[in-house]
C-alpha cells in the first residue's frame, strides 16, 4: 500500500486515569463552558454515575441541566429533545456519561447546538460543515470507544432504520476517561462491550484501509484485551483489569477512525436494528464467522492475532497458523459467557435476504479484506444462527 | 502505573504518501493560508527539494518567500530573521521542509507570528501563551519526528547551548509526509537518523512516563525500524524501506510526545553543543550504552526489544534475553555504519563533569528507568567513548 496518500487526525484530547471524572470542572472551564448539559441514560443516573459529575461541578460552581432520557438504542428524537432542552437553558457545553447511547447522543447535541436543521441532514460521512459546541465524553463503559470516534449511531425509530454521522467535528473535545467507573459494570455488558472493543481493533487491523499507524494501535488494543477482558468479566472490581479494558476500547477506537470496519459491523448494524440484539453481541456471535471468511485474505496478520491471544504457532504452516486465530476468539466469547446465536434473537431464513441487502450498502464491505457477495453475507448468518453451523465452520 | 492520570494529544494533523509534497497548495488554502514564507536550508535548496513545492505553489498562483539560511545547529538569530521576514512580506502561513534544523526552525517562526518578545522566552515546557501561526512541515529525512513533536532545539551560539521549546502549540497544524523526498538522502544521513528515530522509540517505551498508547505506538516503530533500516540505509532508492523508516519516525513522535525520553537524550544535548556531533550519531553511539545501564529497569521490556529486533529468545532467562536487546542494537549500529566513539569528535576525560552536570538538568533524566548519579552519566560517556569499553560493557 505505498502508493497511497492517508490521513490520520485525532481530534479528541485524552485524559485517562483513576479520578479523572473529579477533574470535570477544570476541563469545563478549560474549554470555555459557562453552563453544562449533562447527556446521560437512566441506567447511568440511577447508579449514582451523574451524582459523581454533578457534586463536583456543584462544588465549583458550575451550573448544569440533566438530560437523561436515552434508550438503548439511541433515536434522533432524543438529540432534537436534548438540543432544545441545551438552547433554552443557555448551555454552551455539553458532557455525555454512559454508555455507547449516551455518547453518541452527546456528540449529536454538540453538533446541533452549532449546526443548523436535524442530524438526520448530515447522515454520512463528512457531511457535517460547522464543528460544533464542546463535548466532554465520559465512559463508563468499555467498548464502543465512542469518547474518541467520528461516528454517532442513531435510530429512526419509525423508519426501523440505524443512522450513521461521521465526521471528525463529532469527536468529542475531550475523552475523560476514568476506569473506577466502569467497575460496577455487570459481567454481561463487561463481556458484550469488551467484545465490541475487540472487534473494531480486529476488523480494523485485517481490513485494506488500515496503515501502520492504525495497526500499531490494533495489535495494542488485542493485547490488552487479550490479557484483561477474561478477568475484567469475572472479576469486575479488578481495577487493574477495568484500566485496561477502557484503555483497549480507547485505543482500539484510535485504530478505526480512520479505518472503518468490516463484515461484522457491517452486519451488526442491520441485525441490531430490526431484531434489538444489543451491539456487542451480534459482533461477537459474527466475529468468528466473519474471521473464517476473511482469513485468506490476509494469512499473516491473522496468524498475528492467533499469536496475540496466546497461541503455539512455531510447528504450524502460516494456512495453518491463520485459523487458530478464529478457534482463539471462539473460546475467549464462550469463557466470558456469549454463547447465543442469532437464531436466539429470532434472526430466520427469511430476513436474511433484507438483512444481507441492508448491509451490502455500508461502508465498512469496501474495506473488508475480502469482497464478499450478496449469498456470502447470508451465509455469514447462517453460521451465526446455528451452534452447529458454527462448529463446522471452524 | 494505574494510579496516574495522564494526557495523550495529537494537534498535528498527519497526511503520508508518495507524492504528498505536491498537494501543499491544497493545505495552504485549506488553513487558510495567503502567503507562505517556506523556511529550509542550503542543502535542500540546493538538491530541489524546494523547487518541488515552490512549481505546484505557482501553478495555484499562491504567493512564497524563502528562508534558507539554516545552519545544522539551528539557532535563535535564525529565527528572528525569518520571523522579521515573514513579518514585513506579510506572510501568515510557515512551510518548513528539510531535516529536523528547518522544521524546528519553521516551527519557532511560527509561535513568534504570533506570540511577542524573542523565542528565548519560551524555553521550557508548557511556557508559550498562544497558539503560532499555522506551520506546515515537510521532512526530508526520516528521524527526528520533529513534523510532529511539541519541541523545537535551537542554540544560543554565544552561549554554547541548546534551548529546547516544548509545548503543544509548538506541534505542526500539519505534517506532510513524503517518503519519496526522503529517497535521495545519502547513506550516512539515513543511518544516523534512524539511529535517532530508534532512539525515541525505544528511549520513551522503557521510560517510566510512558502509556500503553505510547507503547503501541513505540513498538511499532521499532518493529518498521527492525525491517526496513538496514534496507533504506544500503538501497536507497527502494521506496519501500524509506516509506517505513518516514512512517516510524513520525510514529516514534506519537509516541514520545507526551512521555520525553531518556539518558541517550539527556547526554545527547550537552554533548552536541559542545562538540558538535550529530544528533543521530551521539545517540547512535550512546545508546548501546544507555540501554546497558537501564535495563535492569525494565527485563520484560528490554526482552521485548530483543525480540522486535530478531533475537531469539525461547531458551533464555529473562536476564538473558534482556541482555540481547543490546546485542541486537549494537549489530544494528555497526551494520549501517557507524562505527564512531565519542573520542573521535574529541571528547576528552576533562569535559565529562561539565557534560554530566548539564545532562543532569534534562527532563529526560526524571523519566529514564534507572535513576543515575553524576558518575553514572561520566560512566555512560566513558564507555561510548572507546571500542574497547562498549566491547566490555556488553
Ligand atoms: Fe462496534
Ligand atoms: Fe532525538
Amino acid at each position: 500500500m505505498i502508493n497511497r496518500i492517508f490521513r490520520y487526525e485525532l481530534p479528541t484530547i485524552v485524559e485517562f486515569g483513576n479520578g479523572a471524572a473529579k477533574t470535570l470542572p477544570h476541563h469545563v472551564r478549560e474549554l470555555g463552558g459557562s453552563k453544562v448539559l449533562i447527556v446521560s441514560d437512566p441506567g447511568v443516573l440511577r447508579a449514582g454515575g451523574v451524582e459523581r459529575l454533578t457534586a463536583p461541578l456543584s462544588e465549583e460552581q458550575i451550573p448544569y441541566v440533566i438530560y437523561s432520557d436515552i434508550e438503548p438504542d439511541p433515536n434522533i428524537e432524543s438529540v432534537a429533545a436534548a438540543t432544545e432542552l441545551a438552547k433554552t437553558e443557555g448551555c454552551d457545553l455539553v458532557v455525555g456519561i454512559g454508555g455507547g447511547s449516551s455518547l453518541d447522543t452527546a456528540k449529536a447535541v454538540g453538533l446541533m447546538l452549532v449546526n443548523e436543521g436535524n442530524i438526520r441532514d448530515y447522515v454520512g460521512i463528512n457531511k457535517v460543515p460547522r464543528k460544533g459546541a464542546p463535548v466532554i465524553a465520559i465512559p463508563t463503559t468499555a467498548g464502543t470507544g465512542s469518547e474518541l470516534t467520528i461516528w454517532s449511531v442513531l435510530s429512526d425509530k419509525k423508519a426501523k432504520v440505524k443512522l450513521s454521522v461521521g465526521s471528525p467535528y463529532n469527536c468529542p473535545s475531550l475523552a475523560l476517561c476514568d476506569p473506577e467507573l466502569t467497575a460496577s459494570l455487570p459481567a454481561s455488558l463487561t463481556a458484550s462491550t469488551g467484545m465490541d472493543a475487540l472487534t473494531h481493533a480486529l476488523e480494523s487491523y485485517v481490513n485494506k484501509a488500515t496503515q501502520p499507524i492504525s495497526e500499531g494501535m490494533s495489535v495494542q488494543a488485542m493485547k490488552m484485551i487479550a490479557r484483561s477482558l477474561r478477568t475484567a468479566v469475572v472479576q469486575g472490581e479488578n481495577l487493574q483489569a477495568r484500566h485496561d479494558m477502557l484503555l483497549a476500547s480507547l485505543i482500539a477506537a484510535m485504530a478505526f477512525n480512520p479505518t472503518r470496519l468490516g463484515l461484522s459491523h457491517a452486519l451488526a448494524i442491520p441485525l441490531g436494528a430490526h431484531f434489538k440484539i444489543p451491539h456487542g453481541i451480534v459482533n461477537a456471535i459474527l466475529l468468528p464467522e466473519v474471521m473464517t471468511f476473511n482469513l485468506i485474505g490476509n494469512l499473516e496478520k491473522f496468524k498475528e492475532i492467533a499469536v496475540i491471544f496466546g497461541e503455539k504457532t512455531d510447528h504450524l504452516s502460516l494456512r495453518e497458523a491463520a485459523d487458530l486465530s478464529v478457534s482463539a476468539i471462539r473460546r475467549l466469547k464462550e469463557d466470558i459467557g456469549i454463547t447465543q446465536t442469532l437464531s436466539d434473537y429470532g434472526v430466520t431464513e427469511e430476513a436474511l435476504d433484507m438483512i444481507a441487502e441492508e448491509a451490502m450498502q455500508s461502508g465498512n464491505v469496501p474495506v473488508n479484506p475480502v469482497k464478499p457477495t450478496h449469498e456470502d453475507l447470508k451465509q455469514l448468518c447462517r453460521a451465526a444462527m446455528s451452534k452447529t453451523n458454527a462448529i463446522t465452520a471452524r
